[in-house]
């Protein structure tokens, strides 16, 4: 039985496949990895036509990593896939407090999800930040709401909330009404590895530019 | 703007919105939550027609469950997702190698990747417990080595790869070659929220009936 065992082989090879479906989407070399590395997380190029990147939101992401930004996530899956050796190596980390106890009982006295909570209970931090959003369409009303009530603005919203219940509207408000730039997928295709996979791929490409 | 906010209504209503895709499909009780939940975590319906459960798949996972078996994952977003809470009311508990100095040796020494090092360091403690794998082929392609040149045979196999380098493959021979019942995705679609999604499916099904 015959495999392949080389990160870098399987990375190569997985863009030669990915390649055929992006040609005609007219991507820049930046767009084209955060395309292929989202694709293959979910094993499904049809993501290529569902995945929306402001045409500023890779660059801001960029910037705020330059600057050492932290990124905030809504559930532990997404802070468990972010590469944190690669992130801190930029100077910055992830929090989640989707477990914090704080934020449990927040959720209850004011009737919230946790979620909805959690993005409450950063606040002023998620200005200049990275929003990684992997789960919860409550967590991108939240920060949405957050923006047009307060001052608080992330560098980018990466938010790709998944499934059958609020999750595509959550992401179409985030289009229609993010005051920063957003990368997204519409409809209900999304979850946590795809989130995952757009933090790390721009940091790839940041890294390889070092 | 209005949107659901209770667990268990979201949860109601994503089953009722994946139901039609189900009905020709035959299955029972408990296979239509776990179809529901994998359909639901990748919010793509398609999945319908790439899933396959063993026959005997849930009741094996059940009865291992129900006797406090352990979960042994291939990475760690897996190991992040599966509810441990309920695993543990159960009296089990989830192991995950993959960031394991002692693997990372011997991984270099044997010229291997980690995750199948990780698979072989687990070695007799796979057997009775379930092996969920939502990330590396080579993890998979390793479980099944072990069934054929040992008598180590977990409970179940959850094996759920995903991309376009070798995943694919990986689950093809899961199916024509593994030893013990599995559940998995044909083809390129998978990860781990889809791994977790079962596991935490089967726990559910048991749960209700304790």
């Amino acid at each position: 039985m015959e495999f392949m065992t080389d990160p870098m082989g399987i990375e190569t090879r997985s863009m030669e496949i990915i390649a055929p479906y992006l040609k005609n989407l007219n991507l820049n070399e930046e767009a084209t990895k955060v395309y292929s590395r989202m694709i293959h997380a979910a094993g499904d190029v049809e993501y290529s036509s569902v995945i929306r990147i402001h045409p500023q939101a890779i660059e801001m992401a960029k910037n705020a990593l330059k600057k050492g930004c932290n990124i905030y996530t809504d559930v532990e899956m997404v802070r468990t896939g972010i590469n944190k050796k690669k992130l801190a190596s930029f100077g910055g980390m992830v929090e989640c407090l989707i477990a914090s106890p704080e934020v449990a009982k927040i959720a209850k006295t004011e009737g919230i999800t946790r979620s909805m909570a959690a993005m409450r209970q950063f606040g002023e931090k998620l200005d200049g930040a990275i929003v990684a959003i992997g789960n919860a369409p409550t967590a991108l009303y939240e920060v949405l709401h957050l923006m047009e009530t307060t001052s608080i603005r992330p560098a980018v919203i990466i938010g790709i909330p998944v499934g059958f219940v609020g999750a595509a509207e959550s992401k179409e408000q985030l289009m229609k009404r993010s005051l920063v730039p957003y990368i997204t997928v519409a409809g209900t295709k999304g979850g946590s590895p795809i989130a995952v996979s757009v933090v790390n791929a721009i940091m790839y490409v940041l890294d390889n530019k070092r």
